[in-house]
């Protein structure tokens, strides 16, 4: 049985200037390899409206989940909940249950829940909220959709929080040879084992060190013999 | 005038299962801002043909350039060149022009031009040759499309080719403000601010450090008087 099926949604101007290097993406692919969960498409768009709904439609119709970062905080430019609430053609205010926990966090601060912060309670009507135990603002989920902050820590809390609720396939294992010859060389053979094996997947990462090319060869899979087998196979046919 | 429009198409199993960190995407978004060209999406799919077809259409079809990366190697699993001359209904074999580079730098090595190291020099009819100075299997633009290679040594020196040849906009001024306050006391006086500057692009990156908060406020155009004018004034809502 084939994986569920994940996208990402990155949302951020700063992404797409270079200010920023994004650290979410990697960190989510391999929290969902982990949970065998496949990321199949990535998508980083900047923050602007249209963009923000149609890229957000697209991947909830092609996909089982969908992880979206960024754009939940108090400014101008957090617009990631209203434009969630388009999307899904829902109704989006001030959620009491959201200003409740914001206004228990501020009060306890003695920090005043003022108007931008109480942005940051502006929940489309029919999601549920995402816990963030590093900053209280809450991230929520829409129809497939779990919408999380940009901020490392509190986007890696949150997926903390969202990952056990979901059904993962089998876990991908995954094993890695290092062969020190050119891809070229290794291509041929690679390419029979790839048909051999059609279940695996084989993957080819180059590198050149001490003026020397080499490869890792990277066999996934969810059946761990069958793995080790191909792995087997591949290092007969290269020596070392 | 509006500043050009491009997008980037990262292809690759090894950024999707969290293998690899992506480090193209952040260098090109360097690169562009710098040049006057707005970078406005970024999608990364899979080594799936039907993925990378339909994702090269739509941003060619939305960008006035797009820029892609990994894939073009000697191994089964390189197979963004075959994907662009199906994308853009060319047609596709071995290229004199690409096998005559690759049979003088395998000549000159003393290595076989073998199967597998000369599908590197399958090119689209339409496509022109993008010099590569590291290891010489080319890149290719095919409509406005730049193909690149994966391995970051190689795309940044098809990166500097390549954008030489476009004409940008004007360059994007970017200053900075670090505001030590919480987001949700700079918000309102920020809202403000992007209002009365809508050429101007304001954005806020909160951060926590030694338990303070605050946030660094960036502030971007292409008109230098008007960022610094605005900078001013944010500088005078929040004396320090």
């Amino acid at each position: 049985m084939a994986n569920p099926s994940a996208a990402m949604l990155v949302i951020g101007d700063e992404i797409l200037s270079g200010r920023t290097r994004d650290a979410n993406m990697h960190y989510l692919a391999g929290q969902l390899t982990e949970a065998g969960i496949d990321l199949r498409e990535v998508r980083v768009v900047s923050d602007d409206p249209a963009a923000i709904v149609s890229a957000v439609r697209a991947l909830s119709d092609a996909h089982e989940t969908v992880f979206t970062s960024g754009g939940i905080g108090p400014t101008h430019d957090d617009i990631t909940a209203d434009c969630m609430a388009e999307a899904f053609g829902d109704k989006i205010d001030v959620r009491p249950d959201a200003r409740a926990l914001l206004q228990a966090h501020y009060d306890k601060q003695g920090v005043e829940l003022n108007a931008a912060r109480l942005r940051m309670a502006r929940i489309p009507d029919s999601a549920a909220l995402i816990d963030n135990p590093v900053s209280v603002a809450p991230g929520f989920t829409i129809k497939n959709v779990h919408v999380m902050a940009g901020v490392p820590a509190v986007f890696q809390a949150m997926v903390a929080t969202v990952l056990p609720t979901l059904t993962g396939g089998d876990p991908l294992i995954s094993k890695t040879l290092r062969i020190e010859r050119g891809e070229g060389d290794i291509a041929g053979p690679l390419g029979m084992l790839a048909k051999a094996y059609p279940d695996l997947s084989l993957g080819s990462y180059p590198y050149q060190k001490d003026g020397k090319y080499g490869a890792n060869i990277v066999i996934r899979g969810t059946d761990g013999v069958r793995v080790d087998t191909a792995i087997a196979e591949l290092a007969q046919a290269f020596p070392v």
